[in-house]
């Protein structure tokens, strides 16, 4: 039963969490292998309470490897994933490389598992925006279908790596105490600071991840004639997502309360919803969680027949990137 | 020609800006009465050089004064608004005392100046959120009728008041440091976080600051006919506003290079626009500036027929308030 597991980019922000989520979720863990770029190997983490030492990832690092996780991103995922799958691995992708191709899953596993069992040994990982927004709306969607959906997002510095995290409480100390800082990771200033996500803007005048929240959403939920608008924009936080969504039906609209139930029953997320006390989802609270937490759900105040808005906080670590992964890999048990 | 000013909230962040802003736009001012509380009566500013003793307000404050700019909440504004009236002053309200009322001007004077002629003593300066969305939104509402506005805010400390600037400083310093730390002045804890503007939220599950950003935008531009969707989120940001604005036009919708032009060309607003280096309005750069920033032009990509996104960023204590203040008091003169 037990699975041999690599993990490629062990040492990042991501990986390290893939190593936590394997562990809180009791995954039946054979040998273990942690692999990334030749800085790092010889780095000692622990799992389990055993000392497992980092090694350079090479094409032959994944032999009697059955599962590995991938998060160091596109290019190395490009280059080396075929050589799992040679070894007789199956991947699961926490980049970009794959999600978009035809023979790929894009999965959800609370949303679309049965998508993973056709993969032909890669199974992708949602962006992580993407994952947080469709923890929200699916629950509501598959009762009552949205035609229509318009984000704005408040993104964390994790998503740019660990090193943008260490920037953003660099540069936030820098200002605190009046000294000039320059940014070496992320494109602007993140302390005290709200800039557009830096992901390459086309034609279309929607950066890369903008895009992403569309065509993914599209995919995992099967269905490309929802009309999807967002806006991504990083805040000074280190490492939860938030968004705020309006969506609008396609036929019924949900009253809150069955919004509030349908969201509530879904497992992965808990409704946080405290009018009286001003209490709704924040990035602070779901921060090392594995739901994501949604709030805000009302009624659009100008179309109420037809729209509802609502605001979700989510790990981006975690239900973004590796638990979600560590969800898939459970499918492949 | 120059006018007698009283400042009431004088040692207040907007206050502050209230002198700085009148000299920069060389205000004629004559006598200067700086108004406070009794617990800051004594301290000393200095205008032009010039250092003046604040003074504790009272009923007999406004005596040959032309104009008072209040600035020290509703319930202040309130008490003593007719008092300055009595005086024959014209007052001009930072507050949100009396922007709904009738016979008072709500004025944005690049938007609606003839509106502060029809006065019967008191003008009112609009919610910092509702000014910074309608210097994105009207240069191209005048031309292109707009049907329905959808806005996600990113909304600094500043507008709770200088505690909470203070308080986001030192709850962020003290996270740095691994130390615990409880807000006293906002809600929850501001820094690397993300919440829901703390107003009181009503039977449509919206809160204060949200109906304003409608009720507002309706007096201003004389139509309720627009549909206008607000979602206000504080974001760990000292004094500038961004919002994420989303656009339905009434009958045509504008070329982006249309938008753009419309708003290049509009007074107080800059466009930043640049998708090549990814440098778009930020609170950070608009901080301390009288324009506000205006970038992320683009069709809607859902819907580029008839939809329009872009995004702002504002300095809340001067546009949103000190400024526009001080601009209606210029319509005065």
């Amino acid at each position: 039963m037990a699975k041999n597991i690599a993990i490629v980019g062990a040492t990042g922000a991501v990986g390290l969490e893939f190593l936590s989520v394997l562990e809180k979720r009791d995954f039946p863990v054979g040998d273990l292998k942690l692999l990334a770029s030749p800085r790092s190997a010889g780095k000692e983490l622990t799992f389990r309470g055993k000392k497992y030492k980092v090694e350079a990832l090479t094409k032959d690092s994944f032999q009697e490897i059955d599962i590995a996780l991938f998060s160091a991103g596109s290019s190395i995922s490009k280059e080396y994933a075929q050589h799992a799958i040679n070894a007789g691995a199956v991947v699961v992708d926490n980049s970009s490389a794959f999600r978009m191709d035809k023979d790929v899953p894009l999965v959800v596993p609370e949303i679309n598992p049965e998508a993973a069992k056709n993969h032909n040994g890669i199974i992708a990982n949602p962006n992580c925006s993407t994952i947080i927004m469709l923890m929200a709306v699916y629950p509501i969607h598959q009762k009552y279908p949205v035609s229509r959906i318009i984000v704005s997002t408040y993104q964390a510095a994790s998503g740019a790596g660990m090193a943008a995290m260490q920037e953003l409480e660099e540069g936030t100390r820098a200002i605190l105490d009046g000294k000039p800082f320059t940014p070496k990771v992320l494109p602007h200033v993140a302390a005290f600071n709200v800039f557009s996500h830096n992901s390459a803007i086309d034609e279309t005048g929607y950066n890369q991840e903008e895009r992403k929240m569309v065509y993914e959403t599209w995919k995992i939920l099967e269905d490309d004639t929802i009309k999807i608008s967002a806006t991504c924009v990083r805040v000074p936080v280190l490492r939860a997502h938030s968004e705020s969504i309006h969506l609008g039906f396609r036929d019924k609209t949900p009253s809150e309360e069955e919004a509030r139930e349908l969201l509530s029953s879904f497992p992965g997320v808990q409704v946080v919803d405290d009018r009286e006390h001003s209490h709704f989802p924040m990035p602070i609270e779901a921060s090392g969680q594995f739901d994501c937490f949604v709030g805000r759900i009302r009624k659009d105040i100008a179309e109420p027949e037809k729209e509802m808005e609502l605001f979700v906080a989510g790990d981006q670590l975690l239900k973004g990137a590796a638990l979600n992964a560590v969800q898939i890999a459970e499918l492949l048990l």
